[in-house]
């Protein structure tokens, strides 16, 4: 294997794949990150068995020179010595080659790194997906789908299949659903499937999140394909392969409340710092709970206390407060989360009682929604 | 006590303060913030015995009113709720209230926060300095003085006074010393005495390095005033107070090598650059040691190896070798933070033979040096 190859664009390629490789993994090769020289370019591979991701770099591009090969073959090399050496490399080319018994040499201007490789045919086989369903979403959209909702999932192992996001497609409806028992994140967009194919499983949220820090935020669109145990993300010169959870996803449809008592209009941005400032002595407490109760007719008033440190209020107009008087305490936190995940400048709380999940939605807005469940002090 | 003041100056105040305030204080009162309001304005101060710190916001200052004191008094609040509070409170104006038994309203837009303070009758007393004795260093200068030295100072409490900095003033030169004994850090300035003073105290570096943060990088004077025990920094509306360090500072003037062996000229960032990447592989071992060699008149190598992970050699190019041929190591990371310190694009490096410390210094600058001991290892 001997190559040279276009400085930051391996470097980015490196990054990228680095992002599956774990440091604590019990598969010494898998500390690695798998280089391949072919004919039409250089293909990286990183993977913790979980996930694992393919970066592709052309020998040519808008007919620009990327990479010149002058000799294919493949080599593993440490992934953390490689990402930070070539990250640190003093000239724009650096060129690579494999010169015995998987030794490489890294050249790049006067600086010569030497390497001992692994041997390349110990490197586990990426999951092969035969490509008979495909449905596409474009990039930004995919990313927000997956911010929306990931940051709901468990981070308890109690219920393993709750760490995941339920994704479902039904009607051409692709729905995104998390829940760590306390609260709950939907967010459903149209898809375009072949011949109405219809899916239900869960992805680990782990995986979701890495995948949103690698794609761009372009509307190029990202190709899904899902079988029995992986999902597939293809983007250009990208491939990102996730396991999936196994068991059922609960059935979340009869958690989110039909009825309405109470429904306040409020100002997202106003809100939002409210309950930011409320929360700052409720984090003291256990259980980070602020008070939400309301005083008239367009005005509701966030407060919370710490016998030790002291406490707070804060009034907050809601462009209109429809239906029964209430008071409520729920998890700062949460409230936030759901918050900063809502897209749009004014929302919409309705509420069915003090003791049951609340809903927070966007106005004019019905591809996506909040619920909270509410703690119990008054 | 009753005021209300503008929020960014009060907050950026806070913040200065709050450099002096550890949340590990066996003294409970410490753990506070004391606020002053006087007839002329506000002053903080934030104390954990060891540094104490007075920020004084003045009622009016270019004819803008900054504070409105309704009523004088003190009050205690603890520092760091009171931080995070004053950072997030929505009004670009704060009112501050004590109403009874040190129970203080905090007032901003729709925000009302209640703290439970504490009586500043408790709170200790800074030490008084009169001030018979003052010198003066623009704040750059300052600055820059600690930059260049307490980097070097030891982080080990086995020789407690090499956690300091060694300042001394003779014949109108401040000379700043740092070392932990494998490596030194030297900074002079002429500064400004009256009467001729002179001074050997020992500084701590904590104290250095926070000052060093809060001041700004103006040319305005600070005032220094040296007592028996402690050492004022007197800047425009700040006073900064730091204990000394009690013993005798060794003499480290017999540890600079008179005589040279071997002189390299080197650009300063292309040497940084390539000990940066020789220690990616050093780090591995356990003293992440470099190694130096002549390779002719005009070029010298750098190389390190790690048995597990691989090798690396780089030339670098020297403008100038004289002298005895030599190989060396040394800490990798010694000299990158010797590189880091010193101002200047070219510098020079004395060696006096392989086993004995060797000088660096920027070209056409006698005022810095930095000395490292080598690591034997050929």
């Amino acid at each position: 294997m001997k190559f040279s190859i276009q400085k930051d664009r391996f470097a980015q390629s490196v990054q990228d794949v680095l992002k599956a490789i774990s440091s604590r993994t019990t598969i010494p090769i898998l500390t690695g990150i798998k280089i391949d020289a072919g004919t039409e370019g250089i293909k990286l591979t990183g993977s913790d068995s979980d996930i694992s991701i393919e970066s592709f770099i052309p020998k040519e591009e808008e007919e620009i020179l990327l990479a010149d090969i002058k000799q294919t073959g493949s080599v593993v090399l440490n992934a953390r010595f490689f990402n930070e050496i070539v990250k640190k490399l003093p000239s724009d080319t650096i060129e690579i080659e494999v010169i015995s018994s998987f030794q490489t040499v890294i050249r790049s201007g006067q600086a010569e790194f030497n390497l001992n490789g692994l041997d390349p045919e110990e490197y586990p086989h990426l999951p092969r997906i035969e490509e008979e369903e495909v449905f596409t979403l474009p990039t930004d959209l995919l990313k927000a789908m997956v911010r929306q909702t990931v940051f709901a999932v468990s981070t308890s192992e109690t219920r393993p299949i709750l760490t995941g996001v339920n994704w479902r497609v039904e009607n051409g409806v692709l729905s995104c659903i998390a829940t760590d028992s306390h609260r709950l994140a939907l967010r459903q967009a149209a898809v375009e499937t072949m011949s109405g194919a219809e899916y239900n499983v869960v992805i680990p949220g782990k995986s979701l999140s890495e995948l949103s820090k690698i794609l761009d935020d372009s509307q190029d669109v990202v190709e899904i394909v899902i079988t029995e145990n992986q999902v597939l993300f293809r983007a250009k010169h990208l491939l990102f392969f996730s396991r999936l959870l196994e068991g059922n996803y609960p059935d979340t449809s009869r958690l989110i409340p039909t009825d309405s008592k109470t429904k306040l209009e409020l100002n997202a941005k106003e809100f939002l710092q409210a309950i930011d400032r409320a929360s700052l002595l409720a984090r003291e407490g256990r259980n980070n709970v602020v008070k939400l109760s309301m005083i008239g007719e367009e005005m509701i008033e966030i407060s919370s206390n710490s016998p030790e440190i002291g406490k707070v209020t804060e009034q907050v107009k809601s462009h209109a407060v429809e239906g029964e008087e209430l008071k409520i305490s729920f998890s700062a936190k949460y409230m936030m989360d759901a918050l900063k995940a809502l897209e749009g400048t004014e929302i919409n709380i309705q509420f069915a009682g003090a003791m049951r999940p609340f809903v927070i939605r966007p106005q004019h807005d019905d591809s996506t929604l909040q619920l909270i469940l509410p703690v119990r002090t008054y």
